[in-house]
C-alpha cells in the first residue's frame, strides 16, 4: 500500500528539545547552567517521558506542559540549579524551540507530492501551536494532533487511532516518524509504517515490534513512499 | 489505623540489582565490564524498568525475565560489551542478588512483633522465588506477590489490589516499602501508607502522590507502626 499520510512525532523529532538548556546556558544570566546543561537536559527529558507512561499505567493523566514542569523541577534538583529565574526561562524557550534544520524543506517536499502531513505528539494543543508557530511550518501541516483529545500518552492505542479518525486513512497508509526509539516501536507494534530518526546513534530498543526503517536525520523521508 | 501488614518492593528494594554487575566485573573472565559496569548496570536497570511501564501502556504485557534480558541486550550494545559469557554471567547472576545488609534482622524484627509480611514485585514467581531463597528470607516472609497474577506491571492498580486480595486487609493497614521513587508514588495513590527508600540520595519524583516516610535504608522500618 502507497503511503499517504506522513506523520510526525514533535519533541526531539521536528522540535529539539535540548535547544532551551543550550540556549539559556549561552545567556550570563543563567551562568548556573553553564557547567551543568547537559545534565539538566538529559534528565529533564528522562524524567518527562517517565512520567508520562507512569501516568498512563496508573491512568492518572494529566497535561504535557504539567509533566514537562514536573521533569524541568526533578532535573534542576538533581544538577543543584535552584534560580527560578532559570526555570522560567528554561520553560518559556519550551514553547519556541528550534525544529531541525532539515524540517521544512522536508514538509514542502511532501506537500508537493501531494502527501497529507501532520504532527502526533504528547503536547498540548497550545504547547504544539506555539512551536509550531515559532518554526513557521503551520503551511505545511494538514494537522496538529495532541493526545489531550483522548486523555492519555503515547504508547497507547488511543493516542495512534487519532491518525485515522482525522484523515479516514488504514493504518498501512501510513508511515509514522519518531526519533523516540520507544514511540517508533509503538506505533509499529499498532500497524503503522515506522520511520526511527536516530539522531544519537542509540541501541535499538528491544520492545514488541521494530521500526521498518532505521535514519540518520529526516533529510530522506521524501523517498519513502 | 495501625499498620498490620508489610510489603516490600523487591529488586532495588530489598535486593541489590547493582549486585549482579559489579559482582560479574570482578572477574578476570568478564574484563569486558571492569571499566563499565557502573554504565552497563545504570542503562541495564533504566531500559528495563522503561519496558515495563511501555508494555503496560501499550497492552503488551510479557514477564519480568523477558525485560530484563532485553535491557540487558540494550545496555550492553550501548556500553560495547559484546561476550555473549558475559550476558549469560550477568543473568545467572541475578537469580542470587544479594540482600541488603539490613534485610534479614528487619523482617525477623516485624514478624516478632506479629506483622504480616510479603514481597511484592514486577519479578515472576521464579525469579522471586530465586532471589527469596538465595537471600534465605523466605522464613519470614508471608507472602510473595507477582505481577504474574494480573498480567500488568506497576504502577497499575491492579498490582497493588494483590495485596488486599491475599491479605484482606484494608488499605490503610498496609506499609508499602519501595526504594524506588515511582513505585512510593505509585502506591501513595492507591492508597496505601508508604516509606520510600532513598539510598541513592535522589530529588523525589514529582507524581500524582508522595510518600508518607522517607528513609535512607530499611534499618527504621519496624518503628513504623
Amino acid at each position: 500500500m502507497p503511503i499517504t499520510t506522513f506523520v510526525f512525532d514533535a519533541y526531539g523529532t521536528l522540535f529539539d528539545v535540548n535547544a532551551a538548556a543550550m540556549q539559556a546556558a549561552k545567556d550570563p544570566a543563567h551562568a548556573d547552567l553553564a557547567a551543568v546543561w547537559p545534565a539538566v537536559a538529559r534528565d529533564w527529558r528522562l524524567k518527562q517521558l517517565q512520567y508520562t507512561w507512569l501516568r498512563a499505567v496508573a491512568g492518572r493523566h494529566c497535561d504535557f506542559w504539567q509533566v514537562t514542569q514536573d521533569g524541568l523541577d526533578w532535573a534542576m534538583e538533581a544538577n543543584g540549579v535552584i534560580a527560578m529565574a532559570t526555570r522560567t526561562r528554561l520553560l518559556e524557550l519550551y514553547w519556541e524551540l528550534a525544529a531541525y534544520a532539515e524540517v521544512p524543506a522536508m514538509l514542502t517536499a511532501l506537500k508537493a507530492q501531494g502527501k497529507a502531513t501532520a504532527i502526533l505528539s504528547n503536547g498540548s494543543p497550545d504547547m504544539l501551536n506555539g512551536a509550531v508557530s515559532s518554526a513557521q511550518i503551520s503551511d505545511v501541516l494538514d494537522a496538529v494532533l495532541s493526545v489531550e483529545d483522548v486523555g492519555i500518552f503515547k504508547p497507547h492505542d488511543r493516542v495512534y487511532d487519532l491518525v485515522g479518525a482525522h484523515f479516514g486513512c488504514t493504518k498501512d497508509e501510513v508511515l509514522f516518524v519518531s526519533s523516540n526509539g520507544w514511540d517508533a516501536a509503538g506505533a509499529a507494534g499498532y500497524g503503522f509504517q515506522t520511520a526511527w530518526v536516530n539522531r544519537a546513534g542509540e541501541p535499538i530498543d528491544r520492545l514488541y515490534a521494530q521500526p521498518h526503517h532505521v535514519l540518520h536525520d529526516l533529510t530522506t523521508i521524501p523517498e519513502l513512499t
